[in-house]
C-alpha cells in the first residue's frame, strides 16, 4: 500500500473533491474497487468527516425514447440553426452543446456576443434537464444566470451541461462554457439555470 | 387639501413606491412643488419611518458625446443586425431595445427564444450602463440573470433597461422585457446584469 | 395646456418610467384624470409606440385573511427574530422588513455581513409573493440572486419586495435593499428571487 | 489493456465530465501516467474532438500566508460565530464551511432558513476565492446566486465552494451545499458567486 503524502497533491484533491461532488455512492464504490491504487491513496481523506454519503442526485430517465425526443425538439428550435449550433453529446443529465464563429454572432469587439454565450448555455441546460423528463412533458426556462470568465474569442463555442438535481417540477443544471479550437480551449463561461417541465404538455408548437 | 382617504389607494401606494424607489431627493421635491395637490395627498405617507432620503443614484455622464458612443458601439455589434434589433431609446442610464419576431428566432413552441430574449435584455442592460462611462472607456458583461415570465410570444420584444446604480468600476442594472404589439403588450422577462467598466480601453476591435 | 419642453426632464422621465413599468391600465388611466396637468405634461410621450397597454401583473390575493396568514408565518421563522428582524409594511404583493445593526450581524469590516443582506431581501420578497397565494398553501424560495451595491454599513437594513409577476405555481419578486437611517439611507443592495407555491400544504412544521 | 465498452458507463462518463471541468493538463497528465488502467479506459474518449486542452484555472495564491490570512479574516466576522460556523476545510481555491442546526436559524417549517444557506454558500465562495488573492488585499462579494434544491433539514449544513475563474479584479466561484449528518448527506443548494479584489485595502475595520 502505497503511502500518504502529508500534504495531498492536487490531482488527489480534485478527485476527491470529485468524489464528493458528483458519483452517487455506488459508481464511488465501483470506482474505488476498480483502482485499488487508487483506493489506498484517496482512503485517509474518505474516511474523515464531512464526506459525502449517497447523494444519488440523477434518476434514470423514465422514457426509454429520451434521445429522439430530445434530439426532436432541438430540430423543431429554429435559433439553434441560426446559430449552427448542433448537440454534440447527449447522455441523461448531460448535453452538449457547438457553434462555430461567424461574423454575425459577434459584438463590438468581435468576440462572440454575450448573448450567444447564453443562450448556448442555457440551451445546453435545457436539454440536460430534458433528457430525463417523461415522455409527454414539454420544457420552459424559469431563469438562468451566466457568468462571462473571459472574453469570447475563438473558432468555436462550447457548452456543456449537466444536471445538478433533476425533481418532478423544476430541474436545475450548470453549464461551463468554453471557447477555442477542439484541444485548446479556455472556458469562458459558467452558467446556473432552473428549468421546468410541463407535465402531459405537447412539445411542438400549439 | 384633500384628505387621505383611510387606506391609500393603488395609485398612491404605486406612486409612493415609485418615489422610495426611484427618484433623487431634487427630482422629489420638484415633483411635489410642481403638483401640490399629489403633495397633499401624499405628505402624510412620506412623513412616515423608512423612507428614503436622498438616493441620487444616477450620475450625469461625463462624457458629452455619451449618445454618438453608445449608437456607434451598438451599430458594431453584427449579433444585434442579425436579430434585426434596434435601439427604441437612448437616454442617460435607460436603454430600450426592440426585435421583431421572425422564424428564425424562435424556440420549440414558436415564441422567442430565451436566449433572444436574454441576449436583448443583456445589450439593453449593457448600453444603459455604458450611457454613464467615460468618453475613453470600453464596456463587459461580468454576468447576467434573467427570469422568464411567460412564454415570449408575440410580433416583438422589448427590453427597457434602466441603471440601478451606476460605480466607478461596476454598474448594476434591471432590464424588463414586454412582446406583443406596440400598445399591447405583456412582460415576459425580467432581468439583472452587472457590467465592467474597462478604463482607457478601445471600444473598437483589436 | 402646458407645453412639453423640447427635452424632457428627469422628473418627466422617471414617470414615465414608472408609468410603463408599473401600473395596470385602470390605474393609469385613474391617474391621468386626476391629475390633468400631468397628463398634458406627459400625454406628448405617451402616444407614441412602445408603450405598455394593459399589463396588469398583481392580481387580488384570493385569501381574505392574507395578511394574518403572512404575519403568522412570518412570525414562526426563528431566524427572523435571531436577526431581530421585522415587518415594516405589508400589502398585497409588497413586503418591506427591517433589521437593525448589532455587532452580531457584522462582517469583517463591521458591515452588515452580505447573508443578513440576502436574507433580509429573499424573506421580504417571500412575504410578498406570500401575500398572493392561496389560503391553503405554503411556499418555499426556488433560488434567489442578490447584487450588493454598495457597503452595508449603517444602523438599520431596509428590504422593499415586490412581486413582478404572481403565476399558479411560481412567483417572481425584485426586492431593493438600503442601509442608513430612517430619512437618510442609501441603496446597498438589489435582489431578485423565485417562490414556490406549495399547493394545499400546510406552513407549518410537520 | 482493457478494452472499452462500446457504451461508457456512467463511472467513465463522470471521470471524464471530471476530467474535462477541473483539472489543468499538468494534473490531467499526472493522474494518467499515475493510473495506465485509467488512461487505457479512457484513452479513446479523450481522443474525441471537443476536449478540452489546458485551462489552468486555478493559479497559485501569491501569498504564502494565505491561510493564516483567511482563518483570520473568517475569525472576524462576527455573523459566522453568531451561526456557528467553521472552516472545515480550506485549501487554495477551495474552502468548506460547516454550521450546526439549531432552532434560532430555522425558518417556518423548521428547517434552515434560505438565507442561512445562502449566508454560507457565499462565505465559502468569499474565502476560496480569497485564498488566492494578494497580501495586501480586502475582499467584498459582488453578487450571488443561489439555487434551493432540496428543504435544508438536517443536524448540519456544509458549504463547499471551489473557484471556477480567478481573474486580477473579480473571481467567480461555485458552491454546493449539503445537509445531513456526515457521512449521510443530500444536496440542498447550489450557487454561484462573483468576488472582488480590493488591491491595497485593510481587510479590517476602519
Amino acid at each position: 500500500m502505497r503511502s500518504l503524502p502529508s500534504e495531498p497533491t492536487r490531482i488527489e484533491r480534485a478527485l476527491l473533491l470529485w468524489l464528493e461532488h458528483e458519483p452517487p455512492a455506488a459508481d464511488r464504490n465501483a470506482l474505488l474497487s476498480a483502482h485499488p491504487d487508487l483506493c489506498d491513496l484517496l482512503e485517509p481523506m474518505l474516511a474523515g468527516p464531512g464526506r459525502i454519503g449517497d447523494a444519488d442526485r440523477m434518476q434514470p430517465t423514465p422514457d426509454p425514447d429520451w434521445s429522439i425526443r430530445v434530439r426532436d425538439s432541438f430540430a423543431r428550435q429554429p435559433f439553434m440553426a441560426l446559430l449552427s449550433a448542433s448537440i454534440a453529446r447527449l447522455e441523461p443529465g448531460v448535453c452538449e452543446l457547438v457553434a462555430p464563429f461567424r461574423k454575425e454572432l459577434g459584438q463590438q469587439h468581435g468576440f462572440f456576443h454575450a448573448g450567444v454565450v447564453g443562450t448556448l448555455a442555457d440551451d445546453a441546460c435545457g436539454y440536460a434537464a430534458y433528457s430525463l423528463m417523461a415522455a409527454t412533458s414539454s420544457i420552459l426556462t424559469v431563469e438562468y444566470k451566466l457568468n462571462l470568465l473571459a472574453p469570447a474569442q475563438g473558432p468555436r463555442l462550447r457548452a456543456l451541461a449537466t444536471v445538478v438535481r433533476s425533481g418532478r417540477t423544476l430541474t436545475v443544471c450548470r453549464a461551463d462554457v468554453f471557447v477555442g479550437e477542439p484541444g485548446n480551449e479556455r472556458i469562458c463561461a459558467a452558467a446556473q439555470a432552473t428549468l421546468i417541465q410541463l407535465a402531459d404538455t405537447s412539445d411542438q408548437p400549439r
